[in-house]
């Protein structure tokens, strides 16, 4: 099965040599410019056939083909949806960057400022309260980590070198980089409700992380059944918004399922201050920032999926459209 | 040099077949049980010279003799300050338990959230403000870290795991676990200043940790010299707040040598809402709660040490009472 109908590898390596290459214009020139060099001929330039670096798809003129995309965003979800069906032959390529470190950082960062009461600190600062608070230890706690691809797996291992020990969720569970153990997820608000694995594992979790990718399959996933296996452990939503049901994650808080959330992504971003997701108890909202793309991410990934291509191979990073990652 | 005059281990080691074991009142009942397991002996109970576990020495009956104190604490400033010279031919040992662990996890969990702006977004909760923030990877900045015991070591492996380079200072330096490096501390507040590669460091440094316990070198230690050669670091103090001079960090945050400080101890403990440190600009006051100290910290060390003396051997938590550490 290919990623996407018509776009044969081989035959997108055989054209590149004639491609015009072009970079959406918002970009900044550092992407340009490493466009650039590594494709060896200026952007823009040429009679050929056409590969597009950017956030969206290029408008094309008449007869114009489009053999590749290298998306500067690693989840293309928006622009599937905007591109329904995506256009025959056309490769989609996205950029991931350093983007499992930056998450997994970020959601370090986050568990151990929960741990160490970071927050709380800084309302005692603002009153100017010198009270002793508790601290833990995030060494044996237990996080599950819902996506085991590169972003799972960095936040995987950021946790683990903290001694965190991290459990993956996956529909077809096989041993994976960053994770202690991979478990099925089951059909969690279907009616076999989540795996008896799963719900075992939820039930003990400290951390419970979603870094999934927004698919038809993963769409309102996070509902009352994933929920309700929870007893007290911290949230987080890395992956996309519409992966949780805001209402059943309130209820979740209400009842003390979920003890705290930290939502980098939302259903409908950015929230307007009237957005009800500020209401959720014991929740932190931070603006879709955990995991930022650089100009060197952009060209690092574009590079590797250029010589791939060259030989004829499928980048790693192409998409398989149909899919929607 | 042994160290305590008169404390001789050998000879405490054969005397503890003998010794009446007491444990402060005011320790939680595990720390009692725990004793009385390890000795297996009631607390309290029979004839012979005292061995005594609590944060002060207790109270000795006349003709009494006391062979071994064991504090509750690791800091040991303030026992030796109140009992000087310290009582001939009594050992002191101290508990360290996790503690190098847990202000290690104290630190990265600070470090981690100014990378990650997290009180900035927790301000930005409070006023339902969706704004993004940028964030930094810790890999690859620049830690220097003074003091290169358990608990400087505990500081450099919680860091290095995230990627940081670490520098430890210490004035004889030595290769110690923890540290990429260890450079030497010079006279910093002397004639010749921080020793010029400890100078070079600090310029360089994103994080600066004082580590250090309060003896008459290290009082007063962070002054204009050592805060002069700083560009921007962040600095914390998780030793004793007297080894730094207040109005010589309040200079260094006006000026900007230091960006922001995060202060476990001060001077004077607690802070009055009162106190100047509230009024020090980019700073955040965590109230002695980096390195708490657990009664199974307690009982471990109290432990090891009992069954190092009983075979006659010196512990390692032993402190040289003249040094003061």
């Amino acid at each position: 099965m290919s990623v996407t109908e018509g776009a044969d590898p081989e035959r997108i390596g055989q054209e590149l040599d004639g491609a015009v290459v072009t970079v959406d214009a918002a970009l900044p020139k550092p992407v340009r410019e490493g466009i650039e060099e590594i494709t060896g001929r200026p952007v823009g330039t040429g009679e050929g056939p056409r590969v597009h670096v950017g956030p969206d798809l290029p408008r094309l003129a008449p007869g114009e083909r489009l053999l590749w995309m290298h998306s500067t965003y690693a989840g293309v979800d928006a622009l599937l949806k905007a591109h329904t069906p995506w256009p025959t032959g056309t490769l989609l390529t996205r950029t991931v960057g350093r983007m499992g470190e930056r998450i997994g950082q970020y959601v370090l960062a986050w568990a151990l400022a929960e741990l160490q009461n970071i927050p709380d600190y800084v309302r005692q600062q603002a009153s100017r309260t010198w009270n002793r608070l508790p601290s833990e230890l995030a060494d044996g706690t237990l996080a599950v980590i819902f996506g085991t691809g590169s972003i799972g797996a960095g936040i995987g291992a950021a946790l683990q070198r903290c001694g965190v020990r991290t459990v993956g969720v996956a529909r077809t569970p096989r041993p994976a980089p960053g994770f202690d153990e991979v478990v099925a997820l089951g059909t969690p608000d279907g009616a076999g409700g989540p795996s008896a694995e799963l719900a075992g594992v939820l039930a003990e979790a400290r951390w419970v992380v979603d870094a999934l990718p927004l698919t038809p399959q993963t769409a309102g996933l996070f509902g009352p059944g994933l929920f309700g296996a929870m007893d007290g452990a911290t949230f987080f939503n890395v992956g996309r918004g519409a992966t949780v049901h805001t209402d059943a994650l309130a209820q979740a808080l209400e009842r003390g399922q979920v003890g705290h959330a930290v939502l980098d992504v939302l259903p409908e971003e950015p929230a307007p201050p009237t957005s009800p997701a500020w209401d959720l108890p014991r929740t932190t909202l931070t603006s879709h920032s955990a995991g930022p793309t650089t100009p060197l991410d952009i060209t690092t990934d574009f590079r590797t999926a250029w010589h791939t291509l060259r030989t004829g191979q499928l980048p790693s990073l192409a998409v398989h459209t149909a899919a929607g990652y």
